[in-house]
């Protein structure tokens, strides 16, 4: 029998209380960030990391820290983190898993009188999926320092501006970066998360090693045609901003198909028209886009390619097209020793494999001062971010034992 | 000098007065119906038609009807009416001029002692634009009895229901059937309104009289893809629901474009994408949208076949796509007599050209009941239904010149 193997009952039931914080005016789970499902849940996990044994505290960014301490206290700590914020209509395992799973973790090693040589930081970080703010992975930006006074000042649909709502969560936007963390501040980052794609699901594989994680490029784009009435002005004399929305849409599905890689993926997620009303002609379209893929120059390729043909159909027909970037996050590319050793912890508990992982997350950023590793469970379906987002128990057991392997080895072999 | 001639200041102060019950958030003039701004410029619209000599009431679709008694009691009335509901960030004359102008005519025949045959009823429609409720012409259609039980049970996005609407107004929605108006109830109806396109501006004719409405059919459509995440769904395993609606967008423009004609338009003005979050493929699209043309054979040509290529296109797709007809008006040709009546009194006042209606209007209703007639002005550039909107005051002075020339004379000839 295996001692450190996590209880899944507790965990289950963790999940569960957690997954009762939500807008239940919405679908599936949705708790954005920044609410007050968020807070609420947040002063919950922060007392569920106490009695576990971790001393909390909130840094600048507003990441909640839970920290065990280590037998050589020279050491540098190992990061185990995740996100417990939701997209609207999200799944309940979404991020939640790694959270709840590093608690999972630490209350295995107690009461097995496991003592690590290294210090344990358990992170929930702030806001990782895209936010009201029109970013994302808010919290692991500002444990880096690259919050920058601009991206701090911006402002939601209600007004209210991104560093207030970071000193709502207890954080303080103006310590962000002075109390940045610098490279070598962590000796490694882990995080076990659902996968959110097919691949495991389709192959029957129960845990995956991720080799790389895309990265993002996202735009806010801005279409200015003219309102006019609907009725009189003839189909030869419009500036209809959606029309011209439309064939960017389908542009860029058309240039991230055709580079015919699975690693590429482009997409309009969101659009809002003006004036919005069956009977004027659309005057200006906002949406936001984003390139994914493993390779930065492929995504730099696309963008530069749509902005460009985006500039010359907008001349044609009298259009003002306007791209702004909204962030940018590098593709990572796992460290090779980091990549064997959590392979080999995670064969010790089931059959794994090696996979990318086409989803953005923390630890993009917190791979400038840590190397970082991530493990994946299935995702049923591939489906995520979406009501039907589901991982067994089972599979997320398997997780969390193999997150536990895992950090034992690295604990033995890292300085 | 002409003693019907208005007066064009008292006019104008009246359409600036008006022109303060507005959403200040929103650019241009909005008052949208059923809105506190809207309410509030009929109590102030009712006052004025009172202390213009009318006697007023609202009836059952919280029409605002000022009357003015005949000389000969036996005789069914003329009606002069429009509206003063306004789109989002929409224009200041749209409506207006006509309600605003209907009042001058009253005051006009009151100062010069003019006594009609007939009596006269001034009309504020309600809710001639699309409303929150995805019905327009709500108050001609109720006046004539067409608002269905299904309309009135219409929901709002917050949840109103149109018929709560129409009572807080001073409506009575159960009484809209019974009190509905028959064929002969009015012996004509008059309406005075901008251009909102751009034959007149472009030749510079100040007085236009139409030669007939467009029908108008309108549809909500609802597409059903699959909400996924933007980064690990590869593009071929998508059912992207805002991808799909692209080229539904671009496939009713060019079926409309492909007729070829000055009268067939065809629109999406509105859309709304679900989750609408920059890293979630959208799982849902709902739009409206609205084919128009003088020929309702036409009109029915291009929606069936847009139906049926959306249908075709969403098997190939596994996507959901369902049509909802939510009104349908058929055009109006204006009569042969009526036509010769208004362009002889308007001659009399400026140079005239006959044209046809781009625009709907309460007129397509009211025809059901009475001969329309209608007079346009010029608007500058054609711009309508947007803050450029424009018509000068002497434009408008032409305008409510030639209605009362026009009212006159079929006072003097209509039985």
């Amino acid at each position: 029998m295996d001692r450190v193997r996590p209880n899944i009952g507790r965990l289950k039931s963790d999940i569960e209380r957690i997954s009762t914080f939500i807008d239940k005016s919405k679908l599936g789970h949705t708790r954005r960030s920044f609410t007050e499902e968020y807070k609420e849940a947040r002063v919950w996990l922060r007392e569920k990391m106490e009695e576990s044994g971790l001393e909390t505290s909130i840094d600048a960014a507003a990441n909640i820290i839970g920290r065990l301490s280590g037998s050589d206290n020279s050491l540098k700590p190992i990061i185990i983190g995740s996100h417990t914020d939701t997209v609207e209509n999200g799944g309940m395992y979404d991020g939640t898993i790694g959270v709840l799973g590093g608690i999972e973790v630490v209350r295995i090693l107690k009461e097995n009188g496991v003592n690590l040589r290294h210090p344990l930081e358990i992170v929930d970080f702030t806001s990782e999926e895209p936010s009201e703010f029109g970013l994302s992975t808010i919290g692991s930006k500002g444990m880096i320092g690259e919050l920058t006074k601009e991206m701090l000042q911006r402002r939601d649909n209600c007004g209210r501006v991104l560093s207030d709502a970071i000193h709502d969560l207890g954080g303080n936007s103006r310590s962000i970066k002075k109390l940045a963390r610098k490279k070598g501040d962590a000796v490694l980052y882990l995080e076990l998360h659902n996968e959110l794609g097919p691949v495991l699901d389709n192959k029957e594989c129960p845990l995956g090693v991720v080799t790389g994680i895309v990265g993002i490029h996202r735009y806010k784009v801005i279409v200015n045609g003219e309102a006019n009435h609907a009725g009189t002005t003839p189909m030869n004399m419009r500036c209809d901003a959606l029309v011209f929305t439309s064939k960017l849409v389908l542009k860029l599905q058309s240039l991230c198909k055709d580079k015919n890689r699975d690693d590429v993926v482009g997409t309009v997620g969101k659009l809002n028209v003006e004036p919005n009303a069956s009977n004027v002609i659309p005057g200006k379209c906002e949406f936001e886009f984003e390139v994914r893929s493993l390779q930065n120059d492929i995504i730099d390729e696309i963008v530069s390619q749509f902005i460009d043909e985006a500039q010359a159909l907008s001349k044609e027909r009298n259009i003002k097209v306007k791209f702004d970037n909204i962030s940018k996050s590098s593709s990572v590319i796992i460290d090779e020793g980091i990549k064997k050793v959590l392979k080999d912890s995670c064969e010790e508990v089931a059959k794994t494999m090696y996979l990318p992982s086409g989803a953005g997350h923390d630890a993009n950023h917190i791979n400038e001062i840590a190397p970082v590793g991530m493990i994946f469970v299935p995702s049923k379906d591939g489906k995520s971010h979406c009501p039907e987002e589901y991982t067994s128990y089972e599979e997320i057991e398997i997780g969390v034992h193999a997150l536990i392997k895992a950090l034992l080895a690295f604990d033995k072999i890292l300085k």
